[in-house]
Order: C-alpha cells, then structure tokens, then sequence
C-alpha cells in the first residue's frame, strides 16, 4: 500500500515526517511511503537515517503551504506544494492515503475541491478522538463545519459509527447530541431538530451535556464546528494547566523533592490518554478519499500512528462502509 | 442588609439553605435573611440550630417548584413558590437580592419577566465564574441564551467587566472573544462582526481559543450559551474525571497506599479552584434587580458564599454601573 506524507507540513518539517514515515516503514512491511515536499531538505534528512530505499520515496514539491496562510487562497495559487500534490496523487490513484501535520484548512480545502464528496454526503466533517475515563472517543464535527443544519448532524452520526466501529475498534457505538440537558425540548432550533431526526438511528441515546463527555455517556458526541474546535483545543489544554494546577498544590502543601517527583511521574501517567502522538491525527470524514490531519506540532510517533491509521481506513474499506450507511 | 433565600430549592433543601443562611449572618453583621419556602418544614429544620431570631425571617412559600419543571410553565403556575414570592418580594423593595440553589431557568424566568430588565440591556446573561491556572475568570453567557447576536456579545462584554471588576476584584478585566482561530476573520458570520463591534471596547484583546482558557489569556470570555454551558459543565466534570485518570495510573504504577494516599491529598488540593463551594453561585447581570443562582447541589458552604456575593452586588451598586457602562 503506498501512502503519501506531507514533508513540509506542520512545525518540525522534514525531520518529524521522515523519521515518523520510517518508523511505520518498519511496523508495516506492506507499505511504502511517498514523501512530498522540497526535494532537497528530504534529501538532507533522508541521508541522516537508514531505511528502505525500495519503500520510501520522494516526490519534489517546492511549494510551501505556511501554517497560518488563507487556505482556499494556498490550494489556488500552490499547485505545487506537497498538500496540492499530495491530494492530486490520491485523487490519480497513485497512492491510497494522504498525511499532513499542515495547515489544517488547506488540506480540508484541498481534499473536498480535488478529491470530492462521496455519494450521498452533504458536508465533509473533521472528527477528533477525545480522551475520556472509558478511552478514546469520537467528538465531530471540530472545526470544518460551524454552523450545522439537523440533517449534517444526521450524517455526521452515520460517518463517526463506521469511524468508530471500524478504526476505534468499539462495538456498536452509542450517539450522543450535545446540548444543554437531557430533555429532547432543549437546545437551539437546529438541536430540538437534530434530536427528532437522530432518533432514527438505532444508536441514539439522546441529548448528553458537557459533563457527559469525560465520562464516555456517548462514544460519539455530536455538535457543531464551533463548540467541538472550542472543546478539542481545551481539551489539549488540560495536561499543561493540570501541572501548573499540581505545582501550585505541591507548593502549597509544602512536600520535598522527592515526593513531588513521585507526583509528577503519576500525572504523567495519568494523562497519557491525552497524549497526542498516541491519537496521532484526525481523519476528513466524507470525502473520497483517505486524508488524515495532525497536529502542528506531530511528532515523529504521532506521525507513524497517522500512517498507520490511514492504512487501517483503506484496509477497512471505511469510504465504502460510509457510502453504504448513506443510503 | 435583607436578603431573601430560596429555602425550598436544591437537592438538599432545606438543610443547606438554612446552615448556609446562619453562616452567612455570622460573617456579617448587617445582614438579615429571610427563608422562603414551606414554613413547616423550614422551622422544623430550623429548631436544630442555633441563630439570632431577629435577623433570620421565614415567609410562608407553600409551592414547591421541581428541579426538572419547565421554568415558564412553574413561573406561571406557582405564584407561591419560593421563587417567584422571593423574586416578587425582591421587586416590591422588600429585599436587596434573591439568592437560590433551584430551577435555574425558574429563577431566570421569574428574574426576566417580574425584574425586568436594566434599562439600555437587550437580553439578561447568565455568567460563570471558571477556574483557570490565574483564579477563577468569567465565562458567559452561560446558557441563558443559546444564540446570540453581535451586539448582544457586546453587552456581554460590557456587563461581566463591572462584575469582575467590582466582584471579583480583577482590575481592567480583558475581553477575549472565544472562537477557533485568532485571526479576526475566523468564525461565523456572528463572530466576525462581534469581532468588528468589540474593537470599541478599550480591553478587547481579539479572538482567544479553547486552548486560552485554562491559562487565563482573557478574564472575560465571550461565547453563546450553548459553546458556555457545555464548557461549564465540562469543567465541573473535570475533578471527578481526573481522579479516575489518576486512580489508573497510580494502578498502573504499582504504587503503595501511602503513596497513593499522598498523590490524592495533592490532587484534592490542586483542584480545589474547581470546588463549586468556593465559587457560590452565579450572577444573572442585566436584570433591574440581584438574582444569584447555584447548583442544585449546593452545599452550606456555597449558599453563603452566594449570599455574600450577592451583598456585594448590592454593596457596589453593580447595576446602577451596568446602566452607565451601556450608556
């Protein structure tokens, strides 16, 4: 399976790109990875690690795609950036899957304008997987969509199941709307709509609140771009201000060196459930195509999960799966 | 000083309402309370304690009004509900404020229509006071209106800068407007032009992110009150959730009970922003009186606090602010 990697994408690029594309290389020996990006920093990399030179590949793509540029306006006038690219060699064929740790909105743009919309899907949806005390779970949509109508939500139910059930590996997983309560008469004119539509779906277990979330009441929460992009970075949030939470309780109960070591190394642990290398990217849902997005600051594990991700979605058939709920 | 107290609301009523009300006369000495609610069972709770009989009143409020009753329907129908007396009492200058632990959207519906509004304001807000790594901050509207317009924000703005100003003690409180980007072309269509109408305002700091909460990039943070409710109560889940996290991971640690013992003690005093007792209750700013709500489940502790807040709302004449703030 040949996957292609965006090496100019995201704050620590070609490092973090090539040494995670080597270490999936090395977990998955079906795969070869086609990197894109400037021919000679890959290079230069490249020449500073041992791999297969079968395997891995690279594609020149001069083009830089900053990370805070106008998305729509970089796909335009970038045709020869590694996100341009790299969408233009999976919608030839040439590869299965695209990974980035860009520009997020460019390669939303890129993957809906070139790739398309798969048969029967109103609107392409970023979904996050979300720490919660039960594991990972699905919250969508994080950002791609801000305003919602009832029959998106609807939709977005039906791509998150197959997501879920497919690449999370949680059976038959639970839809939960995000609202103010639990009663179906709350909420937004979209919501008390949402709710009544939802209840088609065998797996609805209605409205949920905020505090639902930690405690996995749903495995997939639904919402609108706004509150889930609001959610996912505080979310991300919460490991550094926990420590500073924690400092300033050690400090105050005045404990020694070592102690407070011993506290530190349990945080540590506690938290790994929001470790981004482990969640490693989130995947465009609804486009036809496999494109996975990381953070900015991916490192070369979040990379390799990405990867590895993205050749479950294409293993799994997941695109077909969703075109076949939609029906 | 008279306040009335909702003694007739809660899940715990009317032993907490009646503890925290004789706390609160103990800590001040120009205060006087009086206890709506069913005199029955208010006295009976009552005969256990020991207070100053001239500074704590019970009024006779026979109706109860049920956590979970649809707030306008109640309004309506329970004129003698300890809500819409004590609201009624309030507005007939009988009292200074109404403090409550019960049906938030009752209380905000008795305080909207018998209050009124504060001339200049075109919807009321509920606002949370939220734990950041600084102190608590203010989040709003927290549910009092689910959409909003450009200028409602605005007004937001304007209203939670006397109250954290006056109450609590932040001098020139910063606005943040939460929304995904910081870039003042992100967002809805709502946003963009709240973004345009809060330059206006001399401490508009733009756009802050989920990220920026916990870490107190503004003292005010702006939002409609679905994105405010669903991170309210997702806050209020933190504590409980991370003790779960924690709990794994002093397990997978192999750690001894002394040990785990010591990392709890620190974990309960790391979290003790989040403790709901501290932060009392929450204001409803924009109505022609002082209205003060708390969780259901609020403890002694916290109705006292949200009893002194509430005179010092009074105190520092924080609507005659509002109203030349708006002017």
């Amino acid at each position: 399976m040949i996957i292609a990697v965006d090496a100019a994408g995201g704050d620590y690029y070609p490092e973090n790109p090539v040494k995670g594309s080597i270490q999936a290389l090395d977990e998955m020996a079906e795969l070869t990875v086609v990197l894109l990006g400037p021919e000679d920093i890959i290079e230069q990399e490249l020449s500073k690690h041992e791999y297969d030179e079968q395997r891995l590949l690279v594609q020149h793509a001069p083009d830089i795609i900053e990370m805070d540029e106008s998305p729509a306006q970089a796909v335009k006038s970038k045709q020869n950036s590694s996100i341009v690219s790299g969408i233009g060699m999976h919608k030839a064929g040439k590869c299965k899957a695209f990974v980035s740790a860009g520009n997020t909105g460019a390669l939303l743009a890129a993957s809906t304008f070139l790739l398309g919309k798969l048969e029967g899907v109103s609107r392409p949806t970023i979904a996050a997987m979300y720490p919660t005390v039960k594991g990972l779970r699905l919250l969508l949509d994080v950002g791609a969509n801000l305003e919602v109508r009832p029959e998106m939500l609807v939709q977005f139910a039906q791509m998150g199941k197959i997501f879920v059930s497919e690449i999370m590996d949680i059976e038959d997983p639970q839809v939960g709307l995000l609202n103010v309560g639990e009663e179906e008469e709350k909420g937004t004119g979209v919501l008390k709509e949402a709710y009544k539509e939802l209840q088609a779906l065998p797996d609805f277990v209605g409205n949920v609140e905020g505090r639902d979330i930690f405690s996995a009441e749903a495995d997939i929460f639904l919402c609108d771009g706004l509150v889930g992009n609001i959610l996912l970075k505080f979310g991300e949030s919460i490991p550094d201000a926990l420590n500073t939470f924690v400092k300033k309780g050690i400090q105050q109960l005045e404990l020694g060196a070592e102690e407070a070591q011993l506290v530190g190394k349990v945080l540590k642990a506690s938290l790994a459930e929001f470790d981004s290398d482990r969640i490693g990217g989130v995947p465009f849902l609804g486009v036809d195509g496999v494109s996975m997005v990381g953070h900015g600051s991916s490192s070369p594990l979040a990379i390799k999960n990405m990867i590895l991700n993205a050749a479950k979605c294409v293993d799994h058939n997941i695109n077909e799966k969703i075109v076949a709920s939609l029906k």
